[in-house]
Parts: C-alpha cells; sequence; structure tokens
C-alpha cells in the first residue's frame, strides 16, 4: 500500500496488496478496494447514505479513479475500472468488467452497466437505467427516467449491446436503444428502436442501417464498429470480432 | 459545533450552534451559516469577489452543502438549503426556503428564486433570472441571458411558480415560462408562454394544455403535479394542493 | 512567493516573483509558473500522462486559476489566463493570450487556441480542434472530432476570428466555423460555413448575414460585435475595432 500522508483513510476499510491513494483523499468504513488499484487525490470513496441498505463500496481490481471523483457506498464495479476526474456514483450501481466512465460523468445510481462500456465526459445516468456490453455513449449525453416530471414513476432507459449514442442527445424514459443502433448527435429518442439502425434528430426518425455508413478514408463500412476500433479491447475479443 | 481538524474556519464566520464542517473545507470571513447545518468535505464558503458589495454569504438553518461547492460572498439562502455535489454559486443570489440545487449546477449569481425550487443535476442559471415558487428544473437546462452574445444587454429568464423544464432544454434571453407550463426535454424557448402549456421543440412550439396529459398507470391527470406528486413538500401544503 | 503551507509544491516546479498558491492545492514536477499568477485553492497543476512526450506546462504572467482546477502537463498558455472553477485542461494544449476558460470546461487536450479567446462555461473542446482569435463559445457546446464514432479518426472542428457559438450547440466533426460568424443557440453545425452569417438549427442552416441583427436597444447592429461590446480588451484593439 501507499497511502499519502493527508489522505484520510478508514481503519474499516478494505484495501488489498499495492493499492495506491493520493493527497487528500478520503476513504469511509465501507469499502473494498482490490489490488492494483489508483484512487488519485482530492476523492471521496464510499459516502454513506440512506439508500444503499448497508452495502459496501466495491472497486475491482487493476481500477483508476482520477482526481476529485466522489463514489457512495452501495455500488460494485468488477476488475479495471477507469474513470476520469470529478465523476459523482452514487449508490445501486452494479457494473461489469472494463467500464470506463469520462470527467464530470454523474452516475445516479440504481442502475445496471455490462463489460467494457465507454462513458464520455459529462454524460448523465439516471436511475433505473440498464446498460449492455461495449456500449458507447458521448458527451454531454441524458438517460432520463421520468416520463412525467416531476412524478413517483421511474421509467428507465435501455441500451443494448454495441449500441452507440452520439455527443448531446437525450433519451427519453422507457426507451430502448437496440443492439448495434447509432443515435446522431443532439437527437433525443423515445420508443424502442430496431436494431443495427441509424435514428436522428429531435425527434428522432429512422434514418437507414448503419451498414449503409462508411468510413470517411474508405477504408470500407463504419458499422458494426467492432470490425474495424479495436483501442482498449482484448486480444480474444478482437479475434472473435473479425471472424463473425 | 463539529469542526474537521483539517478545515480552515475564518475566526471571523459566524457559525451558529451545532453546525458540522467537514475535512479540508475552507469557511472565509463574510459568512454566516445557521444551526444544524453540515457542510461536507472540499468545499469554499464564501469566496471573496468584487461583486458582492462587501455582502456576507448567508446560509439559513438545516441546510446541507454536498462536497466539493463552492458559494461565493454576497448571496442568501433562507432554511433548508439541500445541495449535491460540485456545485458553484455566485454571489447575489436571493433564494427561498427549501431550494434544491443538483450536482454540478452552476449559479451565476444576480438572480432570484423563491422557495420549495428543484434543480436538477448540471443546470445553468444565468444572471437575472427570476424563478417563482415550486418550479422544477431538469439536468443540462441552460437559461439564458444575452440577447446578441456578446453584448453589454443582460434579459434574464422567468420562470413562474409550478413551472416544469424537463431535460437539456435551452431558455432564450428575456422568455417567460408560466405559471404551470412544461417544456418538454431538448427544446428551445423563445418568448412568453401560456400559462399551464405544454411547449416543445426546437424552436418550441405550443402543444396542448397541460391537463391533456395522462400519467403512465392511468391513475389520472400528470398535471398540475402537486396534485399526486408530494415528495419532500410539508404537510400543509399539500392539504392546501388536495384542496385547491 | 505566497504558498500555503497545506499546498504541496514540488521541489522541482519552477516558480516566478509574485506567484500565489492556494490551500490544498498541488504543483507538480514539470511545470513553469510566470510571474503574478495566482492559482487558488484545491487545484492540481501540471498532472503527469503518457502524452505529453515530457514537455512541461506553462502558465504565462499575470493569470488567475480558480480552485479546484486541473491542468496536465505538455500545455502552454501565454500571459493574462483566467479560469473559472473545476476547468479540466489536458496535454497539448497550445493557446495565445487573455485566454478566458469558463466554470466545468473540459479541453481535451490536443488543440490550438488563438488570443483573446472567451469559452464560457461547460464548454467541451475536443481534440485537434483550431480555434482563432477573440472567438466566443457559450455554455454547454461541444466541439466534437469523431466522424464515425467510435473510430480512428480525429477530425477536428475550427472556428475562425471573431467567430460566436451560442449556448448548446453541437459542432460536428471537421466543420469550420468562418470568421465572424453566430452559431444560433441549440443547434448543430456540419460542414463549412460562409463568414459573417448566421446559422441555426437542428440541423443548422443558414439564416442571414450576421449584419442584418440589430441590437435590442436599437443602438445599432448587433454584429460585427466588436463594434460595440469592449469589455475586457485592451485600448488599442479598441481603437482599432473602430477605425475599421
Amino acid at each position: 500500500m501507499n497511502i499519502h500522508p493527508t489522505a484520510i483513510v478508514s481503519d474499516k476499510a478494505i484495501i488489498d496488496n499495492n493499492v495506491r491513494i493520493g493527497a487528500y483523499t478520503i476513504i469511509y468504513d465501507n469499502v473494498e478496494i482490490a489490488e492494483n488499484t489508483v484512487i488519485e487525490a482530492f476523492c471521496e470513496i464510499g459516502v454513506t447514505n440512506n439508500f444503499s441498505n448497508g452495502d459496501k463500496l466495491y472497486i475491482g481490481a487493476n481500477s483508476h479513479i482520477r482526481s476529485h471523483s466522489i463514489f457512495y457506498e452501495g455500488s460494485s464495479f468488477l476488475e479495471s475500472l477507469i474513470t476520469g476526474h470529478r465523476v459523482t456514483v452514487r449508490e445501486k450501481v452494479r457494473a461489469g468488467k472494463n467500464l470506463q466512465i469520462g470527467t464530470l460523468s454523474d452516475l445516479q445510481g440504481h442502475c445496471e452497466i455490462g463489460d467494457f462500456v465507454r462513458l464520455h465526459s459529462n454524460v448523465h445516468i439516471g436511475q433505473k437505467s440498464k446498460i449492455g456490453n461495449f456500449v458507447w455513449i458521448f458527451p454531454y449525453v441524458v438517460l432520463t427516467n421520468d416520463p412525467h416530471p416531476p412524478s413517483d414513476t421511474l421509467l428507465g432507459v435501455t441500451v443494448e449491446d454495441y449500441a452507440v449514442i452520439a455527443t448531446m442527445s437525450v433519451i427519453l424514459p422507457g426507451t430502448i436503444i437496440s443492439n448495434g443502433c447509432l443515435i446522431g448527435a443532439h437527437s433525443s429518442v423515445k420508443g424502442i428502436t430496431e436494431a443495427n439502425t441509424v435514428y436522428a434528430g429531435s425527434p428522432a426518425k429512422k434514418i437507414c442501417p448503419t451498414s449503409k455508413i462508411k468510413l470517411n478514408d474508405e477504408s470500407g463500412d463504419a458499422y458494426p464498429w467492432r470490425k474495424h476500433f479495436h483501442r482498449g479491447y482484448p486480444e480474444e475479443m478482437i479475434k472473435l470480432w473479425m471472424s463473425e
């Protein structure tokens, strides 16, 4: 362990081998941080709250939480979580491995997230969201949940595997972004989308199959993106994708 | 008082009974914090500036300011202010009681806010805004003020009682969102709206009276929301609303 | 020098005369801060990273970086940089003098910025952006760069001198916002715009020459804004503008 002398770390927190904790960071009681994880400066990890049922915060091995980030108790992240700066993550997030959360993103809690998901900067994930595997969500996208604000009804958004939501789109309550869909920038989407289809506009309309979109350099199809974009994915995954 | 040993608290600040101040928080000189208030970690309370005319920052009783928040001197908040994390509040905000300000929201100062207002996450309130009572503003909404940017003219937005502005809408300078209006998500609104009316789109158009919108569970009308949504409001207020 | 006793300042950092460093701020090794600069509390200045080629962070004279801000090593800013709170600035930003960066703005690095540029609150500048001189970018604007997200292609946005981009607009990859253009609020823009022209909508359309827009108070033309808006610019610049 490598804990900066200005960090405030609870005796009750479980901290595994080779964890590094930065200056001025606060680690509260109800936390388990697995091995080889870095928590940078000015973070708060394991903030207590009334909605966590006393569940601990679990941060998987080989994770990296950048500075000024806040995680509540009651959420869990499998290995290799990577965050930008100033992320806020509330209770009852259940996330898979290799999640990336960009700077300023805000996970409101009570949601499920699969493996290898990429949330870019300043993304807002409302409660009751369900996000599959290999999903990409770009800056200033909001997943909403209240069909008649303000009300007591929460209808979360579902985003299926490989789907992509471009910058500054709003996904309305109860919407299903289906497998492999692309939502264009600055759209608002409501309802159930067809798989592998482009939607854009506000309100969003069906534009075309994603297979119609070509890469700018004319090297081939832009979608499914997993055929050409491989940065940060494991070898065996890439092999599988190329053999599909 | 319960002040964390790492907090830096000015001798000149007025701090009432049973106030709790978190780790690494800085309280400057020109501040009054009323009783039973919690200021969490990493906050700056009462930042000096050139536009406050030397007015102090007043935080009413029973307030809760979450971590990493910044308040300038020269603003005042009546009792039971509650904030999320990383809120930024500049000088010359005059706010009533029971205001909630969500994580990442940015109040640019020089504005008026009534009682029981709810600002959700990442809301931007431009200078010269006037917000009534029982207003709801959802994530990524911006209240603007400059009709010809950049200019020396500031035309603030007015939001009247009970109005609701849904996610990621822009309210253009000088606009009046009238009593009980609902602005749909991802809209941009200009001009004077009719009371109790739905507007949506970019540019926003009049859609229908709010009374036409039914709750998803078919339990009745969605608006006025005060007839069915009561979380966090005082008993006597709810009684009044139900008897209207 | 005036360094708060709780600040953590590397011996290797070069800090010129009359620099002030606030409480709990961290200054890393590979940094040069020129004279008369203020770095407020809770900042991180010169964060190491793998993409800076070992280049230092240079902050020009007479700068003011507000609290909770994060600057990576490998960027440079000429004199009189002013920031709001919680700005995030990554590596390989090359910026001119008198840049203002508003609260919560996020510069993703690998971009060029001219002199006297004004980025308001919560602006997101993607990698490969090129911003000229005297540009104004208003809250919640995003300059994107990936034409087929996710891909390995980065096509940055260009914003030419005197251009203005109003609140919550998305500028799509490879777009050129030409000299003196005005982009209306809540627009999405793609392609090459004509100089001194208003574009608005999503997708944005050409509206009219900027010269057609009059100031609200009927005192004259709203554009070019440099004919009537002079706050914060040097005397000789204003003289030049008035004699054009």
